[in-house]
């Protein structure tokens, strides 16, 4: 009897993303008028980086003639790219980070959601409230957590609330985890993990014999100079974190999928009895058994940035979006709404009006009147309650048109 | 204390393609004026389709305009290729298979891997013996295996031996298991399995409630007109069958990246109390957890391949493989060799000569006396044993006289 993973049936069935289409395919369809400004889903607008273009044209005619013809690739990825993020992310920051501890994937959800497939089904992992769903449920279904709980938890994880009471910056727990997530800057809140708050996270993961998981996909979106954009700018991570980063939202890569692990030499986990692993190791055995690599066309477009007139063309792409958080940011504001993030990062977390604190009731009060879509807080956790995302990630037309929207909106 | 999965340390350390490629660097440095032939590892080595490089060029410009960006596609697939695949692979041949049983991926190899993770840890699986590594290895990883025996067997799995005994076409085995890897044609032996053979295994698979994974990578290669390109030829199959397919061998898009699953709707597993769950339920809340979509790149690339002219085109690159197979089964029978395979796969399953039964003896004497390199059979399996797997995956030039070096080999 081919019995199946019953962890799976512990996750609801219903998506936040496909709540979300149906309401507005629901309100579109009863107003079949109104002109709908999705802000909602965390997806890029924006044309490639021409350089991409270019070079990922350039790949495919290469693929054309048999002197230039690539089959399998290197499993890690090609030394063109490894050795160029390298040098760009990290050795020009002064980061100690070298070509071999970089592992290139075909995106950051797919690396944030096997990673946990070389760690041991007894290990506890913590998680921010409100979060990533792939954290969470990548856990779930390999069979890390007990049932769904009727706030919205899951049993035999420890959820860290981030909320305006703390900055949205979870201090370390009193108890002892094994794997934490941290994800800075943060999807969804857009908020940032500072200096001081990630010392202290690395140094629980050390007193703790912990590892950090550290997501940085939105890294290229800080713009305050303080905030680190890396895990590795503190003194002992490279003891202790693993880090992920991509080219989605970097580069506008999301339907053209590229992205990169860190795991430093030295990084061990332990065997039952004590014995230390180094997880780059099992990470390896992983990307080569499970995954064949990232197309060579591809990779080829994620080496173009990589240049003056790609980190050009990079820095504008990032800067557009940055300014429509900042149109999107002042603009509520105004209207006299309070909200978080938008400066180091394309998300907007917009606190709802004290009389609506339902964050679905709100989604929908903007979709009936304002004809504009957000993205409800509690979709990403119980502390996502009374909470909306906004995305940046449209144009500056939309943007501006839903901004005076919401200027009347009181 | 970051405990990691322990069951990754059951594999053995030593990776059979490392083991030839460090043989194969310590001959050339010893000898460096040998011109080895590399037929060992099973990469394409022609140029992709002509219409495929101007499908994924097109492509390209498009992601550089606003109007015809794309971000993320939608996660099955982009519906312009699931249709196609299934229009030509299926409905043209009879089979019943729609789009919307059809996922999209990166490559067979990471379907291959993961669809092991929807079903229960306690599933009892089966193997033929030798074998592609990732569906032993997967399950090793995933922790449904006990250790590696002396045999070079992992506990807790059923080998099923595929020899020139059995015509490498294995029966169902007297005890039950729940999930079984069936490749065909067969990587490594380059044999198949026919109709009534597959038969039987549709009705073990009813008879026992067993799922079988049909692994038809290689099905562009076959020749024969009464051998099934798919299990779904199999009345009952869509019960208890779920097909993989890629581009990779057929298209040349080993280093490109896309393949796709057939899951067919009704097709379930159960919960321990019995209740049936649709497969394909499981398999898209992985996919959409775990993975992120294929390159809209890549996905053009592949649809290029449903035309005419890109029929043709395939067509033309299989039958330059094939050729290939043709010459080096006829040149090693002429030189008193036996050979299997090479007749609907591109490889060659060559029996060692009775004086040297060992296939790593016959390995290093074929790269040290011929400067030939193949693949040792038994790196596939201890079943292996006595063979050497030779690809056709090279330069007709190359094939020839590789084959000249073998017409005087004893």
């Amino acid at each position: 009897m081919a019995k199946i993973n019953e962890n799976y049936l512990k996750l609801p069935g219903a998506y936040l993303f496909s709540e979300v289409g149906k309401r507005a395919a629901k309100f579109q369809k009863e107003n079949p008028d109104a002109k709908i400004i999705r802000l909602g889903i965390g997806d890029v607008t924006r044309p490639l980086p021409q350089v991409c273009i270019d070079a990922m044209k350039r790949a495919a005619d290469e693929m054309g003639k048999v002197e230039t013809f690539r089959g399998y690739g290197p499993e890690q990825g090609y030394s063109f790219l490894r050795d160029k993020i390298a040098d760009f992310n990290y050795k020009k920051r002064g980061l100690n980070v070298s070509a071999d501890e970089i592992f290139i994937s075909d995106g950051s959800k797919c690396d944030c959601g096997n990673i946990q497939e070389i760690f041991s089904l007894d290990c506890k992992i913590a998680l921010g409230d409100p979060v990533y769903p792939v954290y969470n449920d990548s856990n779930v279904m390999a069979g890390r957590t007990g049932a769904l709980k009727a706030d919205g938890h899951f049993d035999g994880i420890v959820y860290l609330p981030c909320t305006a009471e703390n900055n949205f910056s979870p201090e370390p727990p009193a108890e002892k985890v094994d794997m934490v997530y941290l994800c800075s800057p943060n999807n969804p809140t857009g908020t940032v993990l500072d200096k001081p708050i990630l010392e202290k996270w690395v140094a629980y993961a050390k007193e703790n014999d912990a590892v950090i998981l550290y997501d940085a996909a939105y890294a290229a979106y800080i713009t305050e100079e303080n905030i680190p954009r890396s895990i590795y700018e503190i003194d002992g991570a490279r003891d202790v974190a693993i880090e992920f980063r991509s080219f989605s939202k970097t580069a506008g890569f999301t339907g053209t999928r590229c992205g990169y692990i860190v795991i430093p030499d030295g990084l061990t986990g332990t065997t039952a009895n004590g014995d230390r692993v180094p997880l780059k190791n099992l990470w390896a055995r992983r990307h080569t058994t499970k995954f064949n690599g990232t197309s060579y066309i591809t990779q080829r477009g994620a080496e173009a940035i990589y240049s003056d007139e790609g980190q050009a063309q990079v820095k504008e792409l990032i800067s557009y979006y940055l300014e429509n958080a900042r149109i999107i940011r002042e603009s509520l504001s105004a209207a006299g709404l309070k909200t978080y993030g938008g400066i180091n990062a394309p998300y907007i977390w917009l606190k709802t009006p004290d009389d609506i604190p339902s964050s679905w009731d709100f989604f929908d009060k903007l979709l009936r009147e304002k004809h504009i879509i957000g993205t409800p807080g509690a979709g990403f956790g119980p502390c996502g309650e009374g909470y909306l995302r906004l995305t940046s990630f449209n144009s500056r037309e939309n943007t501006i048109e839903a901004c005076e929207r919401l200027k009347t909106f009181s």
